[in-house]
């Protein structure tokens, strides 16, 4: 197995082609990690979250990491992470278009509502709040493996 | 489809039946997370690396989060978050009999060597310093997706 690290080319192909990554976020040095749906695009990434720990974290602390992978099995696999900052698209001076641009960009997956509903335990749907945020990128690198053979 | 906060035991259980998990550490309030190989025992949890970023930031802050899951489809998963306190086992006041005992557990897995090397891209193998590291569990929770049907 050779391991090499990828172009960002690369980085973004993959962040074209997965939509469940894992977002780190963290307040007074403890990091927090979670699963979350997202949809990529240049330089941004979307998501859709009801107003749970995380979203009360990334308020406090926007410094984020998201991490996205691609595994086919144990020496064939690509991984990628992204460094950036949390921007809530909910906050009056973002633009309704930017909004409605995640928005549609993560209702092509049909499921798109189901995840971040999980984050609430009470089953009180009427009282849940719900936030588009966008993450800009700061930095991206990827790691890929392959059989020695190839 | 129905989302539930799972048992400490179905988190115990999802944690001994999958070995790949995703370890959020923190330096600064910058969160960095990246995809380990794991093996779990009651309380804590065992890691295998290269020294790289992850083991230098958690040197200086011990404040883990490590994310595990099992995901069938989008309205069927399971997914478990555990914080926890970083634990150098090379270091000479703990016993060798814990550095074999980690060896033990993640050698079970023949391809355990390959992605802690996966960090270091220099290709200087005979270069590369490892750690075993533990976890010492302090919070446990998860959540678990079924179909409405169930």
């Amino acid at each position: 197995m050779r391991i090499v690290a990828t172009s960002q080319h690369e980085c973004s192909d993959l962040l074209k082609r997965v939509s469940i990554g894992r977002l780190a976020c963290s307040l007074d040095n403890q990091p927090y990690v979670v699963p979350v749906r997202f949809s990529y695009e240049p330089d941004r990434i979307y998501i859709f979250s009801t107003v749970g720990k995380k979203i009360k974290w990334m308020r406090q602390n926007p410094k984020v990491c998201l991490q996205a992978d691609d595994i086919g099995n144990s020496s064939n696999w690509m991984s990628v992470i992204v460094t950036g900052t949390y921007l809530e698209l909910s906050e009056p001076q973002y633009h309704t278009a930017q909004r409605e641009h995640a928005r549609a960009l993560l209702a092509q997956d049909s499921q798109w509502w189901r995840i971040p509903l999980s984050e609430r335990r009470d089953g009180l749907v009427s009282s849940i709040e719900t936030v588009f945020f966008r993450i800009d990128i700061e930095s991206m690198s990827g790691l890929r493996a392959m059989p020695e053979t190839e």
